[in-house]
């Protein structure tokens, strides 16, 4: 569970609805259907044309990815592949064959099985890199998909507020409803606006910083991977990697002695 | 058939009708002719200023890609190419001469009859990445035109709002049609905003995205005929192609085991 | 003439012409002479601020072409340089000299009259491409005037509304005149938004596509006079050169058949 | 204590203060328990979501980071790297060694102690670029949680204001209250945009600021530290280091003629 | 005297003025001490805290730079680098010597020095290059200035305005004063969006613009000050930098043919 995205979203809405209560109104006022129908069937429409049916069907697993919380500790990251740079250099890059039998990450697997498999340097950065370069293009079209969602829930709004402020002035005759009528044109502006805002927009930005978190983890990995590969020594290793990582994330300097 | 531009454009104006039914207005009074020749009118004359003839002569073909659902199959390039580099190295570029003539996709065909010809590799290259530079250079122009429409038309939208403001309170004396006419008014709102957040921009959208699925395909396709053409072998053409993709995407790897 | 610019303007303008006669309008009521200075002489002002005098005295030049449609006949030119490769490996380069010396194209002959004078390739490259560079960047400071004048435009016109509203409340006491009065302070607003949209902004659009033209045009001429200059055969110069194209703009293939 | 940030916000919101004041309004009539329930728990909900829970932790220190002012002298820091230079040259980069060790700035030390420890030049240089790259994407990550306060902040304020008109009108039965209610919905719109203007994005500017200060002083160091390193002759080394400094803020000439 | 930036102030607030006069509205009308207040006193906190004290003390420096004319005359610097190119081929580049010491531009100066010193031409391009490039940097964060100004004064307009309704809307009872009373509260967006379109994005714009060709002549500059160090026949020297330049800003021919 990603807890900044779950307490977000929960505190966001719990703040909308506390104030509500406060200012002495009722939520169920803000409940229209005709609003609801307008602007989420009109978000999702026109999301949905500038997309495939094959990206579309990653939402699902895209709102899973917002809400779950992937650590990448890059410090052990770290550690691992300074082991895998001594041990390469006392017994031979064949040595590690059973080491990348048991590793979990399967970016961190495969460079290194491409590695032992004597592939060239050169051949093992531009496949490895590839890899990432078309991940990240990946994950930013999934996010795309919310950010358009986000851009077209506010307009959406828009357009029901304005749809039904055209109903409301086209029949002033009923004077005594025209307050309330006005009131709830305006409701379609706020689904449009809050989803934006509470949903659409945050998830986007959620799921492009797990992006960055995950690219930037994967860009220490091929680093050290390539490293590893050179015959590097250790201790260049692991300074070439912390490099990368803010100075309170680096392994512990003891570690470094024991060596 | 693009499954998803369609039934997005369906369902993106059916939830704006039925909600207005739900609200119990009337379909007919969101019809306005005045509305819809200035909203229409001035952003196709807008439109049409920024782009040459030549470029607005697409508008149809463009509308029809929008519409139909290519399918690069990633996968099957792949096999296709493996199949190639393995022939190749057991026969020759040469004999790769009958199996080209059979290629439909241009792309794919002209880079290997490039490689039969015996063209220089970095010459093959500089030629085949001449034509997807600017092959993405005329899609974005064509995705373009509909962005710039989608742009416009919210801007003519509000113009024709103040136009019909200012009509109505040039004319306060009549004050029972006041309500009517200002509702009036709104439609070229409605008209500019919906038809640039239901039509125009989706359509831009999803422009732009059957453009990097082909333009994709086209870089997998012009590195396997490099590979190819370098005579590397057939796994680590396997390899090189399949870290393009995303890993549920990568041909099975049971074929694999079958070579 | 370029059709798409004039066209394109004079259907927009009609199109809000012909909205307001439809509406039962006049015409005439949408003429403010405080609202007109206000807007055009606070735009011009607020553009001439960002730009040097030099820059401004562009302007007509400018328009003129916007309006002015000069085609690039790139099929046209890929044959000549084809015609040239042939000449050059068969005479040599020197015996261009006369055909150079009608060329119209400024930067065509001057790239050729480069090579001819035995410049080193190298150094045409750079001086060449110099010249699009900044070629390029002066365009676009040109389109630029009219973007900013585009994005100036409908502030100015919210400040004419604003202006004149304050105006209106300040005198509330004719209520009679109130409506009238108001009218015409939004009349601000429609010049504003509709110069920017009806004109400024599609102008530098046009400018835009203008220049996008030219420079690929350049494009292909530079790499042209390269292949020329290196010896290349001619039908890879065609091949490198037909790349820069879309399939239905290449050379028709039978004058390939002809050499 | 960063003055401009403290003057600066002291000063903003003293002039709101001051100008309700003048107008004959009282202060306490801005406040609105539930706008600011609303305004502020959204912002920090929608923020929080679109971040991790460890970068939200940073909060605190990123803006004790905007209100402190972290001077980097470059003219000293030249000064300190000729000499380095001049000493590198006369007795060797070892010789260094104790200046090192009293060296405040970490990026400097760790610099300088991996050319003593005969660390190759491109690894100097890959690893302090590297950290420099990071350090940046840190930086500009911390400074966007304030910059996304500052988007979702204003359209809060929206939300709020549009549920209080929501809220008043449909109760329009008390005309007497109407006007003071319609200015309580008004009091969201005033937290959002004035949060997000009077402190939200002003902070995120000053994050970027000090990184650009900080980046600016580091790439100094790093030019000095790889000069130092490669023996450049210490008039050289000065040349190379103004050259990145305005110049008001080089390094007297008097000390260059001193040496 | 910058005379586009001077003209278009006065021009623009003479519009602004000269339409409230046609409208027969008064001047003093749009005098509002509280909307002064808070407009100025919030746009120049919020802007301050984006910025360092030692950045924002060039705002004066900035202001005369945007009014002042300062004339880069390319085509003379172009003849001066013909001549040094002349020269130090008959005579060698020490001959420039005295040439040098009478140069007026300080970068012309220090990058002829450069050369006369022998300094490497790698080490000349990349010191000089450096300068540029920091130089740049300076001058966008000055710009960056009255952007982060022109970007905060409307909100604080709205944010003014707001308040004022606000204060006129818990006020209701004095309806004789309500016309009067919104129009003050409109008179800081009046300021907000006047000062930013008719001064602030303006002058950002003006010292872009001056930046701009200000590095525009130094690259001119720099290509020349390379090419008479590597020796370059003065023909050669005279055809790369005319490259830069539009055809009507070159040199005459005449001054061609007379060497």
């Amino acid at each position: 569970m990603d807890l900044s995205t779950f307490l977000g979203l929960v505190f966001g809405i719990g703040a909308l609805l506390v104030s509500v209560v406060i200012e002495g109104g009722s939520v169920t006022s803000l409940i229209s259907i005709p609003a609801f129908v307008l602007v989420f069937g009109g978000t999702i429409g026109a999301t949905a044309m500038g997309f495939t049916v094959d990206e579309l069907k990653n939402v699902v697993t895209l709102l899973r990815i917002a809400f779950t919380n992937e650590k990448y500790d890059a410090a052990r990251l770290i550690n691992s592949l300074v082991l895998f740079a001594e041990k390469a250099r006392r017994e031979g890059l064949l040595a590690l064959e059973e080491d990348v039998s048991g590793i979990q990450d399967k970016f961190l697997q495969k460079g290194m099985q491409l590695v032992i498999d004597g592939t060239d340097a050169e051949l093992v950065r531009s496949i490895m890199e590839t890899e990432l370069t078309f991940m990240q293009e990946r994950h930013h079209r999934g996010a795309g998909i919310f950010e358009a969602a986000g851009g077209f829930a506010p307009t959406m709004g828009i357009i029901g507020t304005v749809m039904g402020l055209v109903h409301v002035l086209g029949n002033l005759s009923d004077t005594a409803t025209l307050g309330p009528a006005i009131a709830t044109a305006f409701i379609a502006t706020l689904y449009g606006v809050g989803s934006a805002n509470l949903f659409f927009l945050p998830i986007a930005g959620k799921l492009k910083t797990h992006n960055a978190h995950q690219i930037f983890f994967y860009e220490v990995t091929l680093e050290g991977i390539l490293s590893v590969q050179a015959g590097d020594n250790p201790r260049i290793v692991e300074e070439k990697l912390k490099a990368f990582l803010a100075p309170k994330q680096r392994p512990e300097p003891k570690k470094q002695e024991d060596r």
